[in-house]
């Protein structure tokens, strides 16, 4: 926890960085979010005090258990609200006597049902927390993942802090994100899912993450915004002091019908999303993996200063296709220039007027072993911003070679990330090894090397196609930022 | 090996079936094409004779070795040609006197290096097998994968034969695509990489396959073709006949590039193969990995009756961003009809009126038991003729109901499919786990369920962009089936 003077708090960091937390409606039930949230807190090692509420329980997981709010014996800065809906509007009169800072409203079937009788209890609770000057996050959303205070949302996040900041609708999409992102070694400054929006939204928290020192990368899903004019501000602040990454939820008919039912929010016309999205210099992504894919160019490259892609490794017909993908996803793959080429004559002089961009190693014979002194030469030429790199997980060898030629092939890769002389990304392959798979060697491989790229931050995709897709969003990015600096 | 009558047989059945084959250029050195080809051979148990040729072993990997080809004792079938280029003229001579009736050039470096001297050599090498009657497969390509005469070109390739029959320039991209279907079940008829194309062509091996009753789909990878004209006609006869799927390889200035010195095709303009394509009613791919999740379709699912897709599983934001994508790849996800919402209202009275399309399992609460009888309504409902099913793998549980609700999940799918109502999809996470996050059961369970999956033919795709683009394809291919039937 970060000691911080009480009058300088802005009210989020009573979300991530509370002295104490209540979970009403805790539970002992293995299905009951009430017993999750509390759970996460003593998992992760949350340090400030934990006050389970459950009228029916002394302790809970071990902890001493209250009554009511009203019943815990000091003030409490976040109360995570685990009850149904009849039940909030007494407890934010709880959480007035208690000095509550901030309320994360777990508590769903509100306004999203599209009834109502529940919209109309929406209403009141927002005025209710209005009057007694109470701040919520929610309803219907997962909340706080803050590693630094150990808070956390789902299993599997970890407790160790990273620089992603994140503002997502939807918090289950969120803890995929989370959780996928982990596999590659990313980690997480703050994430909130903020739900319906009925008083904190998208825009105060990126306005907070965008003066988080901790954060710097933001990820955000939005499905609908109250207030256009004030989101487009922050979203422009944020983009100007910090590459942010957006998915709009429900750019067509059926997403917009889902939005509604989703998050009770206003989809909005697509094409006012996406200029808002490319006036305020955000990336913008349809996905989460695509997301993931951006998270992990933005983690673990630097700048990259143009399009053009130096294509290495892998046999003719992977080649070929990279060339294509490349150029589709708006990337270009330039020939080597004649300086290049006279380095390549004296390192191989049997090949150097045969070889292009892609360079295909099927054809290199008793001169693959110069691989390595390949791939230099391309990171250090001026003609390339960047390089992708295939395994020549095509080689048609057996287990032993064709294992110790990928083992080489990403020691070299990591190598050449290492010198930062230009960003370097990977493509292991898109093949999907079912449990029993991974005994064979060579699934067992491209495993094993995905785990070695990841430690290394050598962002590794599945496929040539996603690769080129992230590589070309990265470099319409730093494009921007280089004439809108 | 099927006992057919000599005059009856095609020549390609001679590559396919051969009742004898001699290895030219076998070797006992690991790292050599000659030892491969020889060893795959006994690896997966050709029952023919085998021949190794080499003037300095008495035996290679305990075959009777002969110093050349003039000096095997009986007619052969199939020479697979592993020596050099200036070694293949007079191999040739030699294939004369033992009655062969095709060669597997998998000799390289010919036509494809640019060189003047060496385009004139494949210029004399086809001469002479012209004069010589004897017919040419490649130069420069991996050739044979024959799972029912035992006889493969790469490491992984199962003996045990399907029903996909490949044509593919590339011998690389080849192995890749057959080695990736092998972990979804999928199973090949014949393939044949034809690299350089110097005799046997793209449209002779088509012609094959279209008469070929053990190949149900045709998968093809062309760089270029000489005669357009022939080609055409060839494809448009294919794809009448069974379904086709396509990559044209060098669609790009980059991409023809490495077209040139891969193959040494003239990779023509990108549209005129879009044209072709669209007319012959193939059903036209970027990559191989795309390529792969469209055989799982054709494979594993019936017919589909139209675009209209029921999407079902997972929370709130994963299904609105599966409804975004599956629209923009062209499908439609209608709402749910008045006869189904008064079937919910039945059974689940407290969701009926929220639920839409997709089905946002993760607001199911109590009622969550009940998810396989709603799958069952919308598989049984006129309104949807397809459905795409999301695991629940973003539930906020612990690892024991986490896994259970996922393998629950899976079982429901897997007896959905086998209903044959309708097709059936799933889609079960982007992440890429790691050889040690295999040890974490949320990575094993979901590996696991691949897997079973995969035995069970069920389209497993690991994103829902990856998911949707296939299904609409799959669906333009049935759509175009009922209209040029």
């Amino acid at each position: 926890m970060v000691p911080v003077k009480p009058a300088s708090r802005h009210v989020l960091d009573y979300a991530f960085y509370p002295g104490s937390i209540a979970v009403v409606g805790a539970s002992d039930q293995t299905l009951s979010a009430g017993y999750h949230f509390l759970k996460h807190l003593l998992d992760l090692g949350y340090a400030g005090k934990i006050y389970p509420v459950n009228p029916k329980k002394d302790s809970i997981l071990g902890v001493k258990t209250y009554p009511g709010l009203k019943d815990v014996p000091c003030e409490v800065d976040l109360v995570i609200c685990c009850v149904s809906t009849d039940r909030v509007l007494p407890l934010l009169d709880e959480c007035k006597i208690k000095n509550v800072k901030i309320v994360h409203l777990f508590t769903a079937r509100l306004g999203e049902t599209g009834r109502p009788q529940a919209l109309e209890l929406e209403n009141r609770i927002k005025a209710a927390a209005e009057r007694l000057g109470i701040n919520l996050i929610g309803p219907n959303c997962m909340g706080i993942y803050s590693p630094e205070s150990k808070i956390s949302f789902g299993y599997g996040m970890p407790a160790e802090p990273g620089n992603i900041g994140v503002v997502f609708q939807s918090g289950g999409a969120a803890a995929l994100l989370v959780q996928d992102c982990v596999l590659l070694g990313l980690r997480f400054s703050k994430v909130l899912s903020y739900g319906n929006a009925m008083q904190i939204d998208e825009s105060d928290i990126l306005d907070y993450l965008t003066n988080d020192e901790k954060t710097g990368v933001i990820a955000g899903y939005f499905e609908g915004v109250r207030d256009g004019r004030r989101f487009m501000m922050s979203l422009s602040a944020a983009a100007r002091n910090k590459p942010v990454i957006a998915i709009k939820g429900g750019r067509g008919k059926a997403g917009t019908r889902a939005v509604a039912s989703h998050t009770a929010a206003v989809a909005g016309s697509h094409n006012i999303w996406d200029t808002a999205f490319q006036q305020a210099g955000v990336v913008q992504v349809r996905d989460v993996d695509e997301m993931i894919g951006l998270l992990s160019l933005f983690n673990g490259l630097p700048p990259v200063a143009g399009r053009r892609v130096g294509i290495i490794g892998g046999g003719g017909g992977k080649c070929v296709i990279a060339a294509d993908l490349a150029e589709e996803a708006g990337l270009t793959v330039p020939p080597l220039s004649t300086e290049l080429k006279n380095k390549l004559k004296e390192l191989v002089p049997s090949l150097w007027d045969w070889i292009g961009n892609p360079i295909d190693f099927s054809i290199w014979g008793d001169e693959a072993h110069k691989a390595a002194q390949v791939r230099q030469l391309l990171s250090e030429d001026p003609g390339f911003d960047c390089l992708l790199m295939h395994l020549s997980d095509d080689n048609p060898l057996d287990d032993e070679w064709w294992t110790a030629i990928v083992r080489m092939d990403v020691d070299n890769i990591i190598d050449l990330h290492r010198q930062k002389k230009k960003p370097v990304i990977a493509v292991l392959s898109g093949a999907r090894p079912g449990y029993e798979d991974l005994r064979n060697i060579r699934w067992k491989t491209i495993s094993e090397q995905r785990s070695k790229l990841a430690v290394a931050k050598v962002p590794a995709f599945d496929t040539t196609a996603e690769a080129v897709r992230a590589l070309a969003k990265y470099v319409g990015y730093w494009e921007r930022k280089r004439y809108n600096p």
